[in-house]
């Protein structure tokens, strides 16, 4: 793994949406990057929070209650056992946190295979 | 805790260095917020990896064979165990995280308390 690892550098390899990009490890946890656009499905994962930050564009998180808006620089961490949707109008850019081997959908038969960037 | 987070607005709240404050947590980690300028002690964690993420300035985790540099939107995680410096020759913002109680010089006896933003 190389020492400093530049988001914009790891996003720039690659261009498919909904895919994330693992860019180092942190503890037991991936820390990856990530390009949306749309809106993905409805999940939550029992066994661990959920870290959002957005790097570029505006990514709304819905959760059954309320929307959760967030801008460049902003970041929300979503509960365990919290349903929400993920939903980018735009094409949204995201550094995400999550135990390694936790699958995106909240569900292993539906996730996408994680990838390394 | 707020919704969605901004790290310029945390950032904003504050004025002293080498003092992180928690903006939220995951799992059972702080997410921090801090500035730092000047050297930092030599320290090291042994029971967690220790992930710097530059939002402004330039910041060098020195290691002991090594000088790791980050500029604003780059990151590098600390193994655990492994010796690290950070140096700033400017003022450096960052977001940190680490698990929760994790003393920032890797020693109770000599570690800055945590604060809330």
């Amino acid at each position: 793994m190389a020492d400093s690892i530049s988001l914009a550098d790891k996003l720039a390899t690659f261009e498919d949406f909904w895919s994330p990009r693992t860019v180092t490890t942190f503890n037991d946890c991936d820390v990856m990057v990530v390009k949306v656009k749309g809106e993905f499905t409805w999940h939550k994962h029992d066994d661990t929070d959920d870290f959002f930050l957005v790097l570029k564009g505006q990514l709304d998180i819905e959760l059954r209650d309320r929307t959760v808006t967030l801008g460049p620089g902003e970041l929300y961490v979503v509960p365990k056992g919290v349903e929400h949707r993920p939903v980018a109008r735009e094409e949204v850019h995201l550094m995400l946190i999550e135990p390694t081997g936790t699958p995106n959908t909240g569900d292993k038969a539906t996730a996408a295979a994680r990838k390394l960037a």
